[in-house]
Formats: C-alpha cells, structure tokens, sequence
C-alpha cells in the first residue's frame, strides 16, 4: 500500500510522499503541541513554523517531515493502514524537534530554516524547557493514542533511540576538541545522532502495522541505513549547499571547521590536497571566505567528495536491501533516494 | 503496610523511612543509570554521588529520595506490597534528577550539595544532554518493568507532571524580571515545580498497589500538597537555613534576590518593614552581607516568616486530610510532617 496516486509517481514522486506524509500528521500534530501549558505551546509553535514570535500566522518553509514519513510508509509496506502510524509518525517528530531545539544551543546555531531559533528569541533557559516538554510529550503522544498492547513496545524503542540520539549528539560536541579517528568513528556518531531516530520512525510504523518482531527489525535497519544516507548528504549541502537553496551561509560547515565525512575521508586520503587541507582546517585564525572556498576545492581534489556522495549511495542501497518486501515499499525506495541526492 | 518496624518509629522515623526507601530503590536506579551509554552513565553516577569526577567512588551525602520514599509508602498505603513499586519509584527519581541537572543550568547554580554541578564540571552541552538521557530512561523504566497494562497510565502520569515541572520552572524563571502577583500565583508555580512529581509519586506508588481511580486521584493530591510544604519550608531554609548544614550560603536566595514565599508574603504585608524591604530587595545594587542580613530580619519583622510556616503547615494538614485511608498511612504522615519542618 502506497499514500502517494499513480499520478503521483514522477520525478517529485517523494517530494509529494513528504506533502502527504505531513498533511495527514499535522492536525494530530498541532493538537499535541496545541495541549502544551502556556507559553511554551506558543514558543512550540514558533518552532514548528505556524506562527511568527509575536503569535500571527506565518507561511514559512516547513521542516521536510521525513521522519513522519518514514513512519507512515512503513505502516503502508507492512500492510498497515498509514493512518494508524499518524501518532508514532508525531511522536517521532516531537522527539526529532526536542533535539532540534536543544542541538541548535549547543552548537550555537542562531537561524533554522532562515529564522531566528528558539534560544535566539526566548534564550537559554526557555530553549531547554520547551525541548524538555517536546521530549515529554513525544511518550505521552505514544501512552494515549496507541493500542494498549503497543505502548510499552514504542515507548521502549522511542527511548532508546533518544538515548541513542544524545550519545551521538555527544559524540559530534566532541569531535570539536579531540577529531573522529576515521571514517568508522564518523558513522557510529552519525547512526546516533541521525540514524537512531529513522531506524525507530520506520520501526514504529512496522510495529503500529502489527508487523512481526523480524519485519521490525528490518524496517529499523532500513531507516538507519537511510539516516547514514541523509547524514552524508547533509555533510555535502554543509560545504557545497547553495545558500539560496538551504538558507545556510555557503561553506557552513567548512566556517564552523566541522569534522564532516567529506573532512574526515578527505584528511585521511593521505594526498597533498589532504596535507594543504589539514594546515589550513587545523589552524587556530578563522577562516576567510577564501580560506573556505580554498578548503572546499582541496576537500573535492583529496576525494572528499566523491567519498561521501559514494558512502551516501551505498547506504541507500543497503537501506534497500534491508527491506523485507519491496512489493509495497515503492514510497520507501523513493524517499530512501531522495536522502541521498537532494539539495536541502 | 508500613516498610520501617516498630522500634523505627520513633522521633527519627521519617529518616529511617527514607533510608529504607533509598535502601530499596538504589540497586534499579544504579541499573537503570548503569545503562546510559558511555560517557553519560558516569556523569549520572558523578551527579547522584557515587563517585567522583574520575570515576573513584566517594561517599557525599546523597539526596534525601524523598520522591522514591513516596511511591514505595503510597504503595503500602495501598494495599500493595512496597517492592511493586520500586521501579515507578526509580522512575521519579530520573525525572526529579533530570530537571535538578537542567535547572542547575538555567539557574546558573554552580554547586549542588558542597559539589560542583555536572554544567560546572562538563559542560552546557554535557549538562543538557545528560538531562535528556535521564528524561528518557524514566519513561524507558516503566515501559520495561511495570505489568503491561499500567505502563500507559503511569506514562501518562509521569508526562503529565514533566510537563507542569516545565511550566512551572519557566514560571520561577520568569518570577526573576516580573515578581509574582501575589502569595497565589507563586502558590500555583510551586505545585507546578515542586507539587506535581510529588503528587505522580505517590498516584504512581498507588497505581502500582492496583489501587482504584479515586484512590490514585487522592493520592495524587496527597502529594501535592506535601510538595507545597516541602517547598514552603526549602524557602525558609533558603532564607534561614545553616550553611553548615544546607552546604548552601547563608542567605542564599536573599542573595539572588528571589521571590519565595516568605518574600511575597513579607512584601504583600503592607507594612513599614515592607516598605524598607521593598526598597532594599527591588533595588539594582548587588547585595552586601549586611543588606542580606538585614533584608532576612525586614522579612521577619514583615509576618513573612511566620507566613510561610504557616502555609507549609496548613499543606501538611490538607495532605494528610487528602489521604483516603489513614489505616496503614503511618509512613506517609511522618513524610508529610518532615516536610515542612526540617533544617536541610
């Protein structure tokens, strides 16, 4: 079973999936959010793009919705009816933006998605709040509204991929003091930070389906697979994004000297771009805006890039291959494409 | 059923009865902590005092696991046997830990009983992460060791209190640029903060005796208003407290000029002592020893004092009052009592 009609399937096949996806979750969405005392519904709100600082409805760019997504086509290829996924798709999401909210302080990110951020408008101590009661409210989502005998199972499985998510988020926080140590360290905290919560979204959609306890494996391991995916191809939009496109400044990830996989396969390429590149990365003065395209050119000559873009596609094509049955996964093979290769 | 003997009973039988409690719940709490992923399992063992900053155990004076001591006695108060509820206990323990590690960071606190905060040691970005890996591994406790069928109540109920402590510190929070309107709303802001896991403590120590929905209600309500006194008195020891006995500074609150209730209630007084105290408190100039000193007796002279003894008292009253059976309750009232007089 699929959400998106034959008509649908096209070249923006996934795209219409996402739009679908997000559609049928975002009542059940501003209704959790909406039950949030005051006023930290309203900040959650802000957050979510429904409205400006001030409360007036905005129509801003909203978030991709993948996880959601993820979770009601994994219903569908489970031989669920997507709707019965709606309330793990929102759970997932709530702990998706918690960890967006918390995230953006720590690593000190002023705009998302071309807005101020939450602890940018309200400051240090509502941004952890309003993450806190998002958090929450993601297992009270799952307590109230999924079957009794399916409570325990989500919640454990919602839990310890937030567990996962803040070992990785840990992790990426302590790579700016002491490097990955390669490539294999690079992906451990990506399955973490980004991996964990795609695995589960999918994982809860199997499980909402009545999908057997192998079926759910599958399907976790097909979104970690896809997750690493997203991951790589976030790492490229970091350095090669068009700013137009993103809404991030050109090179941010390069500005911020993060230890991307690009980076990271670049720097231990053992090439003379790599030893140009960790002089000019590895030095204490900020780069200028020369230094960041210089950095850039040298990460694609040391085959940074190449590295990455191939690391991306080959976990699409072990997501896929995780898949139990492709009979009905054709929204799931679609989205998994869409992670690697997009442009935002 | 009562956890302490005979022969506990007597002037110190609220300590032994928190002994027993912390004595019965530590194994699953060291467990559940013991869990965590690596490096967040020994920032937990370092937060709750089992060992120092380099993992070498120590012996601090623990926390009082008040909240632990009422599920196990509201268990027992209900018929059930104290063991039921241990896990719903070590449940509340990581919710009540998880906010003491946030809100150390939004307060700024820099030491918790006489040892540096986990912020201080590690971090903003360690701190807000550990707090998020204990906020997940409560719910994560009861989805994996309550009967299947009261893991959605009791998650709900603990959602539900997460989510008023959230209210209820953006309250406190906001308390330091716009004061409270009154003795009411700071009232309502401390059933939020301190109130509500109080009262989910023990509706979840009843819960797990199978107690009936009325009887969790009153339970929950015992709760709460043993958890206003508890916070009525920690103003009075804010205020009035033994350094040597608090590891806290004299004066601490008085220094940061908070709004306690003693404050509110002094400053709503109307009278000349007020009027000074208002003058010196609301004043932009950081206070001296003497100013701190001083403002204390100005609060004294107010009725503050005397105040907010009164009202920790008339909570315990209506505490016990709220229970629906005094029968096997003898715990809980010595707890109830504890609570609103007591030095630390």
């Amino acid at each position: 079973m699929t959400i998106t009609t034959a008509s649908m399937v096209s070249d923006h096949s996934a795209v219409a999936i996402l739009a679908a996806a997000r559609e049928m979750c975002e009542p059940a969405l501003r209704e959790s959010v909406g039950s949030l005392p005051e006023p930290l519904n309203r900040m959650a709100g802000y957050h979510f793009g429904w409205w400006d600082v001030a409360g007036m409805p905005t129509r801003v760019a909203a978030g991709k919705a993948l996880r959601p997504a993820l979770a009601i086509c994994s219903s569908g290829a489970c031989g669920g009816a997507p709707p019965a996924a709606v309330h793990a798709a929102v759970a997932v999401e709530l702990i998706h933006n918690f960890s967006l909210v918390h995230d953006d302080l720590i690593d000190g990110d002023r705009t998302r998605r071309g807005r101020a951020c939450v602890w940018t408008v309200w400051g240090t101590a509502d941004a952890i709040l309003l993450g806190d009661a998002l958090h929450a409210l993601a297992y009270g989502v799952l307590a109230d509204r999924l079957p009794e005998p399916l409570v325990g199972a989500a919640i454990l499985r919602l839990e310890a991929a937030a567990l996962e998510m803040c070992r990785g988020q840990w992790e990426d926080c302590a790579f700016e003091t002491r490097p990955p140590l390669g490539v294999d360290e690079y992906v451990q905290m990506a399955l973490g930070k980004t991996g964990a919560l795609m695995g589960c979204a999918c994982a809860l959609g199997a499980l909402c389906a009545g999908a057997d306890e192998a079926t759910i494996t599958a399907m976790d391991r097909f979104g970690r697979e896809l997750g690493l995916a997203f991951q790589f191809a976030d790492d490229l939009i970091g350095i090669w994004g068009d700013p137009a496109v993103t809404g991030k400044p050109a090179g941010n990830d390069l500005v911020r000297r993060k230890r991307s996989l690009p980076v990271a396969a670049a720097l231990a390429s053992g090439s003379a771009a790599a030893v140009e590149l960790a002089q000019l990365y590895l030095s204490e003065t900020p780069l200028t805006t020369a230094d960041v395209a210089r950095a850039a050119a040298l990460i694609d000559a040391a085959g940074g890039r190449r590295s990455a873009q191939l690391h991306a596609d080959q976990r699409v094509a072990a997501a896929i291959a995780a898949l139990p049955d492709l009979s009905a996964a054709a929204d799931l093979v679609a989205l998994a494409h869409l992670s690697a290769r997009r442009d935002r």
